[in-house]
């Protein structure tokens, strides 16, 4: 069973924002057994949003369309749907009482004539409450093909896939199962693994497909099946993957379905009532706010000192003056004071230190760009790394955070 | 002039990974006056690959395809296009020289024969050199439809965009300019704008189009011109915005060309020679992590304490366990005295602060979920905001940042 998204709004194809509602649909969609087949974003044109409503509706079952939805002029997808359905709108007075309740609850002036237009709908449409907005969903329905047209905010679109359009395909559409297992591996390039796993993918079975995404230096390993039986699918994946375990256990460090490298961590903290805290230069917070951003963090994490300056380091963490004197800001020794003044400071069992070098310019040391040292401290003593990450400054953070991430997992596993 | 994203990936497909290479692609390309029509994301699949080349060859003039050129099995990019050019593989002895340096300088392992295959180019293409990666560029081209063929990596995508595929597009095809003004307000809905300013848009000149743009609590208004002199372009958007800034005075900070907020702040501060300091509880180290992206931040960013326990607001920060005791955790009295204490801590002229409670349990206060404080120290003296952010985790720490440098941004323009 195939799905297609067509995502309206020039905003997107200006590059002003990132269309990652796609992806949540695609990730639902997946989950009850339905296919993407293909993602398209077009402009907010009548002619442009009619010709892919055809195409889409020409190759798969359902068509879930977002964005255009709004009371402004720029917002033409209901006409155009009336259009493609040979309809007309007409008020409905559900949709509109929701509205006149939303206004008197959060918005502190009168309703407008254009947020009553909201509340037209067209006749052959059936109505999708959108709890959390005035634009309500649309599911119509064109030779056996449904078409859900849903708002472009990304908290109402994903309260509708929610609550309406998955149940309504599960009640609608008899769907295969799809199951997925991601393999996540580090310290390897894509060719040698492949290389190294040659034998073994020649001979998965046709049902198995295999896919590696490379990011930031690691590559994830991907095992995908799509059938009717949901148990032998798990199975069939199971095998292989226990097959393909030996082949690369210097390499892997976990499944991608257990959670990001943070969440983790944070299973692994609460069943062993540990706590963490972190002392971050360069990095700027970043490695707090990933660590805070799982829910229930706060079961472990106890704070940062983000030391920008390194006034702050000496100030606020107490990092005598005299070792960065001697040993540079960025150094080795700089960053095992950090991390051990951080853990007893806020009276943690692991901390994470970061110092180093993100650019574009050489900052408060003499490093060189991409030089970084991270510290991971336990109950068992401290230890700094040193890295080089490049030259380019969003990459020199995001790889340090996720290479801090790898260091304090490793070590948390032998507690 | 027109042209088209096509992206290629089963990953994209199944919401495993966000395109935000399309993100990219098209700002870029709207820098040089060329429209992007469409962006299609197809699975691994020849036949799908195939079909989409083919229709957006009709469309446009331009076709920028990611991904699938990479070393391994699943990576379809290279047989499809030697059908749809009707051309064969040879080996390009200045990409293998490429690939073994690359080998040498970075990776310990030998070069592998799949890494050999990346040397193989069909004849008709021109090799576009990537710096970064060893999967090289494509150029091709059939009936005066250029195709470039860029590897799916991010960074790799968005060097050869810059150094080989803008270059390109520029020499060989004439362009109209675009410009865009993105006005950003605060405070006021979409259609309650739209109803304010319905003159003003009624009465736009043709060549003018006007975007709304609603996210988090905020709304841009985007105007856009298409034309072949950029000179009048902008005189003609500047002149409808000189029109339309009285009219939405109370309500508009900036504009997003001058740059996101945080980087508006960065500038005011190293114009005033100010510095800046947070304390941030429940926002975890997300405001800092965001002062921290913009470059340079180390020359008015002194750093942070992320007090993520109640302890950690205490024992770092000094905030009195007394006060807190008296007006719980989540107060306007904690959340100034937070302010306060890190300004005074770390010296420096501004200081914001958080405390409040993103659920989804209550935490270490009573506070209903939702329920947040924020402060803003200045030389002039602190204050603090009571917000109520709604239940949805990510977006109650998400709307908070935005409502912080919202604050800040204020509060700094009064010196």
């Amino acid at each position: 069973m195939q799905a297609e998204i067509i995502t309206i709004g020039d905003e997107i194809l200006i590059g002003q924002i990132v269309d990652s509602n796609s992806a949540f649909i695609s990730k639902e969609l997946n989950k009850i057994g339905v296919s993407v087949y293909q993602i398209t974003s077009v402009q907010d044109d009548q002619d442009h949003i009619l010709r892919s409503l055809e195409e889409a509706g020409n190759r798969s079952s359902v068509v879930i369309i977002t964005g255009g939805l709004g009371p402004t002029k720029d917002d033409v997808t209901k006409p155009t749907l009336c259009r493609f359905f040979e309809d007309e709108l007409v008020k409905d007075d559900e949709v509109m009482a929701h509205i006149e309740e939303l206004f008197k609850k959060y918005i502190n002036s009168p309703i407008s004539d254009l947020n009553r237009q909201q509340a037209m709908v067209p006749t052959k449409a059936k109505v999708l409450h959108n709890a959390f907005g005035t634009a309500p969903g649309l599911w119509m329905k064109k030779d056996k093909v449904s078409y859900f047209f849903l708002p472009g905010v990304p908290y109402e679109m994903k309260n509708l896939i929610t609550t309406s359009v998955l149940p309504a395909i599960i009640e609608e559409y008899e769907r295969p199962h799809i199951v997925h297992k991601t393999i996540m591996t580090y310290g390897m390039g894509e060719s040698a693994i492949a290389e190294k796993i040659a034998d073994w993918e020649d001979n998965l079975p046709s049902e198995v497909k295999l896919a590696y995404l490379p990011n930031l230096g690691r590559v994830r390993l991907r095992l995908s099946a799509k059938g009717p039986d949901k148990e032998a699918l798990l199975a069939m994946v199971e095998a292989e993957a226990k097959k393909l375990y030996p082949l690369i256990g210097d390499i892997m460090y976990g499944e991608e379905e257990d959670g990001a490298i943070e969440v983790q961590i944070g299973k692994l903290l609460i069943e062993k009532q540990m706590t963490l805290s972190t002392a971050e230069s360069f990095t700027g917070g970043k490695i707090a706010e990933q660590i805070t951003s799982v829910p229930g963090a706060s079961n472990y994490f106890k704070g940062s000192v983000v030391c920008y300056a390194t006034e702050t380091k000496v100030k606020i963490l107490g990092v005598p003056k005299e070792l960065i004197d001697r040993h540079s800001v960025v150094s080795e020794e700089v960053a095992i004071a950090m991390a051990e003044r951080a853990k007893n400071l806020l009276g943690t069992d692991f901390a994470i230190a970061t110092t180093g070098n993100a650019g574009p310019t050489k900052g408060d040391s003499d490093a060189d760009v991409g030089t970084v040292y991270i510290a991971i401290s336990s109950p068992k003593g401290t230890f700094a790394q040193q890295f080089s990450m490049g030259n380019h400054r969003e990459r020199v953070v995001k790889k340090s955070v996720g290479k801090a991430f790898e260091l304090l997992y490793k070590e948390i596993l032998n507690f």
